[in-house]
């Protein structure tokens, strides 16, 4: 679509946007939010930059983010790209900078990721991802720690009803290994659309039998509790190890209290290429994408030349504020405080001063404005306390006008300080 | 330079960083300290996209920002570019979508911008700005209030010794009305450049006379307190008017206890294109760049349709923790308060759960490490507490063997959490 040049100065492209009052107070809320719960944790921030070279940041990306990547050039030719997610830059830096850091490590990010998607509801072309990765470790005890990790997170945005969806690559590898690739891949896509008939076809084309052709056949239906994990059990084999880690997961999920979030999904095999253990997505009721998505990535450390286990989740953040329940009072009040009359008179200033030192939002005008215009002005701002300068001193000190809700009324800097004890907007 | 491709997998291109640990920890300090302060100021946060138009963001930018943009197409064929500044995006969200809000807007950013220049301490491709714009106000107290704010963010990040240099665009600007644009530049250049003899050949080009070639001569050395505005004061006109606004920010500053951080320069004529008044910088001694610029900018709002006066600075985070005080504690500290052995105990759990709430951060052991293991692990990480399960209970409850540099004992749920409020790490 041609666009005439001088239309887009100061139009928005599509699919990004500006966040601006109460929108961009939520937004960073989530993000403190989750900074914290992943301190808490003992997970810590990375920060890697926003573009780097083409070459690094395909490394595991699946096809679909690869075509999705925003390439730039730099002025000696080399081809950047902006990041599209931060599993692959996290595995890099742990592979190459974080060596002498005792393992397991623990590391989290928060930061804008950048698709060439069609924009709608919950499909930005620039979203806010927030992750965790826990390299070093392949133990269930490891899995279960990050899918717990994972609801913490959702449950401290307020999602209500959110689930867990719980799958396991290990299982749907250990029943495919072997098989040719084209097979592999038209077995995977019909379970992941599942849809019985194309998986028989599939299976016919793949030349499969016997108990591991029913056990692959029946995994769209295997959606469930540990009772879905009953036949994969007795398979013996890669196949039982497979099933019995992710029933050990499952059961530590039950030792945190969350078990009744989980389903477990046989089904799952989204991401075949780069997962290689547990995968999961966490989902809410009526949205028709996933909150967060996450799995074990055992293979992707090992190209960047230090191999080792690797299991974690990225959260998009504004899919979970769509989530959010709507009576959340999430974000912090923006209004100030107090809507002070400019003054450069001593006391006014270092009263201003103390009351910010103190955590009080605290406007100063700086339009000249008095009495009824500043209070009409404070009030428009949400605010409904001003304070004027008198002028006047009495026995105890400078004597300030001060009006709020309850009238308009003398006071000394003491009086108003006892006041603000009670402003907890 | 050519480079081979396999030459960049996993390398970083230059002047772009991974931050990571007490690194990583600084900045978001700094970045939270800073969203505080402008919050208690009256400020509010907008968050625009990390690209746009390139048509939109060149509005307002310098030829040298102009010329530092990174810029790529998206798949309509349209030009999009990194933001290099935060500035023009503010004034395009308040001359388009802020248009109910009250005035004046007090508007924040933090956030990265994308410089194509060459990489050296201070100077990197991707760096971190934080700034503020005063949108609607075009008074001395709208001025004054800015510069302090300035001054209060680098009291606030700890940097010592920094000094306020602020000048008065529209001072040169009244001096210089009338002349050719190449006289202008000329004029400008050898200012800017502080050097008397290009000055005096600039002059002479220009064909300028009298008092006014004598006080455009002398603006190089206008450099002090107010002392150094008396004969513009003394010019009338504009010119007067112009020196008679700053003299009034001083003394506000003074007001506010900063003067001493201030000193006056009327050889400052950068950005002469873009600021309509004030302008001003925050420097460090030993510094080769600025911490902070900023200034007033009555015209930019109006090339989005909405003319309105606004002022201004923006603050390099990445300069100003490089100028902080050696000796400056300014990140907290991120190892665990506590390492727990892996245990699927619900008591266990349950008192992980409700440290964790309280805010500590607690490191749950995913390796089945045990005993001496354990503690040696948890030293690594910085911890010197480490908690095992024991599996038993007495009167009081289950019982936990519980270790720190006083040594090891076993201790109640209770006995724990009394320790815990000692933590002050």
């Amino acid at each position: 679509m041609a666009t005439d040049r001088p239309s887009l100065r100061g139009h928005l492209p599509h699919g990004v946007q500006d966040l601006f009052l109460s929108e961009a107070s939520r937004r960073r809320q989530a993000e403190a939010v989750l900074r914290d719960l992943f301190a808490r944790w003992a997970y810590r921030e990375l920060i890697p930059p926003t573009f780097e070279y083409e070459d690094t940041l395909v490394i595991g990306a699946g096809s679909d983010l690869r075509q999705a990547m925003y390439r730039f050039f730099d002025r000696e030719g080399h081809t950047l790209a902006l990041r599209a997610d931060f599993t692959t830059q996290v595995a890099r830096m742990a592979a190459t900078k974080l060596l002498d850091q005792p393992l397991p490590l623990r590391c989290f990010y928060i930061g804008s990721v950048f698709r060439y998607e069609e924009p709608q509801v919950g499909h930005q072309r620039e979203f806010t991802q927030a992750g965790v990765e826990l390299i070093g470790a392949s133990t269930p005890a490891a899995d279960a720690e990050v899918v717990a990790l994972a609801a913490a997170a959702l449950e401290a945005l307020d999602v209500p009803n959110f689930q867990i969806i719980l799958g396991q690559m290990a299982l749907f590898r250990a029943l495919t290994a072997g098989l040719r690739a084209d097979d592999l891949e038209r077995i995977r896509a019909a379970i992941d659309q599942r849809n019985p008939f194309r998986l028989q076809k599939a299976l016919d084309a793949a030349g499969m039998t016997g108990s591991q052709r029913a056990l692959l056949a029946s995994l769209p239906e295997r959606i469930g509790g540990p009772e879905v994990l009953e036949e994969a059990l007795a398979f013996g084999g890669a196949v039982a190890s497979a099933a019995e880690a992710l029933a050990e997961v499952y059961r530590l999920l039950d030792a945190y209290g969350i078990a009744g979030r989980v389903i477990l999904d046989l089904g799952e095999v989204r991401g075949m290429d780069y997962y290689t253990g547990i995968t999961f997505r966490g989902v809410a009721p009526g949205l028709g994408w996933p909150l967060l998505s996450g799995g074990r990535y055992d293979e992707l450390l090992g190209q960047f030349g230090r191999p080792l286990a690797a299991v974690g989740f990225g959260l998009g953040i504004e899919r979970a504020l769509l989530a959010q329940a709507p009576q959340t009072c999430f974000a912090p009040s923006l209004a100030p405080h107090l809507v002070v009359q400019g003054c450069i008179h001593p006391p006014c200033l270092s009263l201003v001063r103390r009351l910010r030192q103190a955590g009080y939002r605290v406007e100063v005008d700086v339009l000249g404005r008095q009495g009824a215009d500043l209070r009409a002005y404070a009030h428009s701002q949400g605010c409904r306390r001003t304070l004027h300068c008198t002028g006047d001193s009495g026995p105890q000190g400078p004597l300030w006008q001060f009006s709020d809700e309850r009238g308009e009324r003398t006071v000394t800097g003491d009086q108003l300080w006892e006041e603000a004890k009670k402003w907890n907007d």
